[in-house]
């Protein structure tokens, strides 16, 4: 393998790397490379999407760099200071110690332990003092900042943004200086903090790092991001069948996205799935594949069969239709019950047409039939829905 | 005498008072109010100018409060964290002592040294860490910084503003929660920064500073403000003789000013001055009176009656009219020479002709007989020219 082959596995599923030609630079090296990411101490419940960005961590590691695993407590422990949002309460230090082992635990389902060291930013940063933080504040100018997207709307809209805001994106700049980051990686949303981290560290005498972004997964939907608040995540704790079950509702196109964001089969690979199903192979099967490579990463084999099983089982081997409509449904945040969602996609002409189904145990959801009249579902939430042996949905909550 | 008196003087030459009646409610709880200043740490060598303020000062002192002279140290000891100001070194500890000795040798000539405390805001900004810089910068947002004169044009410009200079005015306003300041003083240049004070004080729970600006002093050319790299100024440690004379140059309007800004008298006494000049007395005479306090302030009564001696014996009592024109020439920032300074006031049609008169011994600078044809004066400068017994001009050179 030569430096080539790194640079294009690299480069496999990122969105963009800057500056390719640094990267290539620090390849040719030879060394390990140190290997940043960051994450929220908040919220150590991971989802797929956050699987994107430790995947291709994962493949640094197979490359033999080594990977620090950042965990921003420090804004944790100052908690929200405006006061104003009373939710984000200051984190204890066990609090963040304990969330730091719940992460562990999850990302080295997918991270080699040997090769990753996990960093806490408050070992820098309760030691810096207030004339350090107006030192680093120095290195950055109000213009710059209020060009990053997000601060540009708001005041632009005249919505107010507090001076500590500002000062996040210098702190975060500031790890990269104090853990010396060759490289940084991070969502697409990311990019311009990662920016930040390259000037401070111009200013502190080091190599600025490559910044890596990484495209943000989409959910079940298709259309929003992956996130838990949506309700259209798959969990890397799911239970197995949740997990197979809720991967197997996807488009074909989306299952396309995930093969190249979550699999680990290489491009070639990849591109061989998709000219056999061009050939006639039924996509459902490639589906399987998919399901039963994510299941067996965060459960098994085993489990992972079994899933696959249990899925088949409950729908009928042949029942289900190769494709089927999608329906997206808007229940404005809230959710929907089931009469509402039967009639919305057209499976009924009515609600009490669905109601009468539902007693007839003529409707099943993902294979199940309903005996519940009363049954709900969260805005978020895809399901295949099924009147009789015929009529399919597949029908996205919103 | 009632807190109305007291406030009656305390508006006296102030700009503008915010809150008056918030100012009232503190007069009326008949406690000694925290008054605060603050100064910058690099500069201790005092003007007219300053002390416009410091007179402020000591008619609190006069009615009872306590003086808090605020030497901000923190930031001059932080020097210019952009690197990009090199004359702006970072204040060693013992320079910082030792201006602070020569700040106090000055303004104990004004100032009660029973009721003044000296504060450097190290005490409390140097224990202080990043966490709780963060919490200060919450307290505060990006438009309203950007409200204040100087940001707002140099953001509109495209002039480039380091976030760490927004991070100086909350610095500032938090001394004032750090002293619990029931008033502070500035002059009206630092309205925006007191006003941040107020702020913080009401988000640390504490009742918001009375603030008070105070105007700028004019120099002696009567229009730019009083500055020493203007030349246009009055060193409180100025000798006796140089102190008058300089007093003496001033025109006849800005004595007025002069005896508002500078002067002990009470308002009634003024009052009654400018009656006394309408009613035909020289102005010229009443100028003597101001140079007299003036100088027995920084230096004695005896030092003040033998300036006013030599001063008079210099011009030759009678030979200098009560009014002359006064002329500005401009030196494009360098100095100018006499012959140059003669002919642009059109005191001479040519230079030649002033090298002449000088030659002559014709020429005379503030009553003394100039000799040096090489004589030259700086940009800022104000002397009194006279050429044979009848031509005279009072000739500011910017």
């Amino acid at each position: 393998m030569t430096f080539f082959d790194d640079l294009g596995q690299i480069k496999h599923g990122a969105e963009e790397i800057l500056v390719e030609t640094e990267l290539v630079d620090r390849l040719k090296e030879g060394r390990r490379l140190r290997v940043k990411a960051g994450f929220d101490p908040t919220a150590p419940d991971l989802h797929l999407g956050h699987t994107v960005l430790i995947n291709k961590l994962r493949q640094f590691q197979e490359l033999g760099h080594e990977v620090m695993f950042l965990i921003g407590d420090f804004t944790g422990m100052i908690g929200d200071p405006t006061g104003k949002n009373i939710t984000r309460k200051p984190l204890r230090r066990e609090e963040v110690l304990e969330n730091a082992a719940i992460y562990e635990h999850q990302i080295y389902k997918i991270l080699d332990p040997e090769k990753t060291t996990v960093y806490f930013n408050s070992q820098w940063m309760a030691e810096m003092n207030a004339a350090d933080l107006v030192h680093v504040a120095a290195k950055y100018t109000v213009a710059r900042m209020l060009e990053r997207d997000d601060f540009n709307k708001r005041y632009g809209s005249g919505q107010p943004i507090a001076i500590h805001e500002f000062l996040y994106p210098l702190i975060q700049g500031y790890d990269s200086v104090a853990m010396k980051a060759d490289v940084e990686l991070g969502g697409t949303d990311q990019k311009f903090n990662m920016l930040v981290g390259r000037e401070l560290q111009k200013h502190y005498g080091q190599k600025p790092q490559v910044i890596i972004t990484m495209p943000i997964l989409e959910g079940l939907d298709g259309v929003q991001k992956m996130s838990k608040s949506l309700g259209n995540y798959i969990g890397i704790s799911d239970p197995a069948d949740e997990m197979f079950g809720k991967l197997m509702s996807i488009s074909d196109d989306l299952m396309w996205r995930y093969f190249e964001l979550l699999s680990f089969r290489s491009m070639y690979e990849i591109e061989k799935l998709k000219r056999d199903v061009s050939q006639g192979v039924n996509p459902r099967d490639v589906k399987f594949q998919l399901g039963q490579e994510i299941v067996t990463r965060f459960h098994d084999r085993a489990a992972a069969d079994e899933a696959k099983a249990n899925f088949v089982a409950r729908f009928q081997k042949g029942c289900i239709p190769d494709d089927m409509p999608g329906v997206a449904l808007d229940s404005v945040g809230g959710c929907l019950g089931i009469a509402f969602v039967l009639k919305g996609a057209g499976l009924t002409g009515s609600t009490s047409e669905a109601f009468r189904m539902i007693q007839q145990g003529a409707v099943r959801v993902d294979g199940e039939r309903v005996t519940d009249r009363g049954m709900s579902f969260q805005a978020g939430s895809t399901h295949i829905f099924q009147i009789g042996k015929r009529r399919f949905a597949r029908i996205t909550v919103n």
